[in-house]
């Protein structure tokens, strides 16, 4: 799984039609971490690197992003203070997964200014194997076998999680996370304008009950489902993550090590099934 | 602007469906920042405080969010480590934007290695108002009047840029942004599984081109319309900005500081108009 310079990714998947449950492929939106690094000159002579951000991305137009951000968040006011973009060389698998914006001489940068400004959503690695065993490193073991879920639930929870919705139904506004019990019943339902944010306030809520490991859960997303969202709920030891919307690459490639069942496009009486199949009858 | 418990608000806005333009009221999901510190202590008798993350969110269930991000990351892993949750005094504005967490008397955390971890995205204060200020610091400009645009050509942006989208149609997991001139014709494309790197992509395109700031462009997002979205575009100069989806109280808010034309559910034959209703014709 080497840093990858293609935007989608072939996968074989089960697409799941009522009763019909068939061997199909699938694209996936890769997503892989982008490491931005800037390197300028503190005076004369001397040359300072700095390890800015990193962003989960799908691969393509690295440069813009890097020189998007880069202006966006206040470091690069013309084109004329951004010297090179330049992709740092490295290990094979970050080859492409590293830029380094080089400013031209005389441009000043206040790295500290700008670290009081940037906020943190969450962990990840240099590329998507690290991003993996970063998961892994959290001492989170490959989930449990069971339990035995009906496939015939899985289109109908994103519609029981939309009628639990409050605010939603007002403003088309916010995303929605629900844990679910194997039986298809809603236990708790949390929204927030951030998706992995509502996911933290379920997984908190079941925290703080003392309940996690929930190995007889189900968590169901009304958005897209991404490696952060899977690696929450891996981490709180969920075994099926239902999505109403697409996973993305890494988002599978984590299900599948971690042996989740990771289920996505939940929606109009079907769903796709990306990994952990085993579970469902 | 103080620190909120709500989930939404009600503004003021321009719907217009065809040649029909009315004012109306709606409802936006609140997003405001939340910071949180984690405290513990390093050794008997001293305590440590660390300001480990900023997350827009939405306000409610504060605790459980805490407590999720702490789990997912790794700091806390069984309830009993968490000793205390409690807002933090302070100016009356972040009232409660601000949560402690107090780990329980034993609990180690390794502050330095989850630095290592964590990643940044954008840039924010420590209250809403905080957080418009950090834009205005940022030698942001109320954007210029002008141009006028035709309001009956809003709805129709959207599906421009999906017609334009590659990969999207294949997958559904990419959000797309746009760059259109006032006529209509789409100029950039660019799509990515973070929306907000999908909008850095076309900034980036036109800051390389030297073509920022992009004072007669109109930029078009696939998905909901943030905070930080509406941030990237006035940092770019631009003064129309199109969402398919509901704009955040904070990007209207931003919207409305900045003089942006802000447009959100520009879809079936119509949108709503949050802020800078004087450029459209």
């Amino acid at each position: 799984m080497r840093g990858s310079r293609s935007a989608t990714r072939a996968v074989r998947i089960v697409r799941r039609r009522g009763l019909r449950v068939v061997r199909s492929r699938d694209a996936l939106a890769v997503e892989e971490p982008l490491e931005i690094r800037v390197s300028w000159q503190p005076a004369v002579g001397a040359r300072s690197v700095e390890r800015l951000a990193v962003t989960m991305r799908t691969p393509g137009d690295d440069f813009e992003l890097v020189a998007g951000f880069l202006h966006t968040e206040g470091v690069v006011r013309h084109p004329d203070e951004l010297a090179t973009l330049t992709y740092c060389p490295g290990p094979e698998a970050q080859e492409y997964n590293v830029v380094e914006a080089r400013l031209a001489p005389g441009v000043l940068f206040d790295v500290e200014g700008l670290r009081r400004n940037v906020y943190t959503t969450s962990s990840c690695g240099v590329c998507g194997k690290a991003s993996l065993d970063a998961v892994e490193a959290r001492a989170c073991a490959v989930l449990p076998e069971g339990p035995r879920v009906d496939g015939a639930l899985l289109p109908v929870l994103p519609d029981r999680l939309l009628d639990a919705q409050s605010v939603f139904a007002r403003t088309g506004g916010l995303h929605a996370a629900g844990l679910f019990d194997v039986d298809g019943r809603l236990l708790t339902v949390r929204e927030d304008v951030g998706r992995h944010n509502a996911v933290d306030k379920v997984v908190g809520r079941t925290f703080l009950d003392g309940a996690l490991p929930a190995g007889d859960r189900l968590l169901v997303v009304s958005g897209r489902a991404s490696f952060e969202l899977v690696q929450k709920a891996v981490v709180a030891g969920i075994p099926v993550l239902v999505a109403v919307g697409a996973p993305s690459s890494l988002a599978v490639d984590l299900g599948r090590r971690f042996n989740q069942t990771l289920v996505g496009f939940a929606r109009d009486g079907g769903c796709n099934v990306y990994s952990g199949q085993a579970r469902l009858t």
